[in-house]
């Protein structure tokens, strides 16, 4: 049972967005590089991001991707649901009703499964838990707390990227 | 992000060893056959929780499965980590470490990555959930909610395995 590195690129992009000047946006490209993680299975995940409502893409030559809703609105239940799927992660089988003390009317199993029922009601929880975490919160403890010699180097580098594009009339 | 189908076997399968009274024991055919699954597939398993201190064996030809500790101090986190390993669903791959921002000196990253800490903080959460259900909650919920007929037709079978079974000296 593991998440997908996939969901790890995919927050480090929404927070780096989040982070940025209303007026900019980065290329799927300059993700991949900020990340250094490769660009065509970055920009998959970016496409169902966009697709789900957290990025939107600006068009054009000189387009990319910003979020597409306020940074204190997405929050890391939406990144990980997106990227790996709201499906539960424990699928019941109903195994309750084979073998030799199963009953034919379906009515007795008109409650779930306790099994089930259990596994869920963490998942609940743990869902509950990410959804608390916007990316707000992170963009906060990233300034609060990150080297501040790194959030320079990052700050030139996404301000470099700027002006390598050409200009949108 | 699926939690294996053989988590839900041998939840179900502890659970029936749980209820059982002191004295029986089931085979790995048995566990199968109660529950429809495949033998061969269970039995890894099964194996598994025994290595881990969950089931112990009752060696010889009429031999078995028991739980090796009373149901209250085994919980679902338990099985749970048993079959699917005991590793974080999240690792972190270091990607703040990567990419045009990244230091050379690893003293700038010597807390970890808050996005890490984030989910890992909702994966305790949710670890700490299942740790709450004991084996004991399931058996008492079991009793009180399942159809009786249903009771009634799981002991009768498991009664008769029983007498199947040669006596042991």
């Amino acid at each position: 049972m593991k998440i997908s590195s996939t969901v790890e690129w995919a927050i480090h992009c929404c927070t780096v967005l989040a982070g940025l000047p209303r007026d900019l946006h980065l290329t799927g490209k300059d993700l991949a590089e900020f990340h250094d993680v490769p660009h065509p299975y970055l920009a998959k995940a970016l496409q169902t991001l966009s697709s789900d409502g957290i990025l939107k893409t600006v068009p054009g030559p000189n387009g990319g991707y910003q979020l597409a809703r306020p940074p204190h609105t997405i929050s890391l239940l939406d990144i990980v649901l997106s990227i790996e799927g709201s499906d539960s992660c424990f699928e019941c089988d109903e195994i309750r009703r084979r073998g030799p003390s199963a009953l034919t009317q379906s009515a007795s199993y008109n409650r779930p499964c306790l099994i089930a029922s259990a596994m869920w009601n963490a998942e609940k929880v743990w869902r509950r838990e990410l959804d608390k975490v916007k990316l707000s919160n992170l963009v906060d403890q990233v300034n609060a707390e990150a080297d501040p010699k790194q959030l320079q180097k990052g700050k030139e580098w996404i301000e470099g990227r700027k002006f390598k594009k050409p200009r949108q009339a």
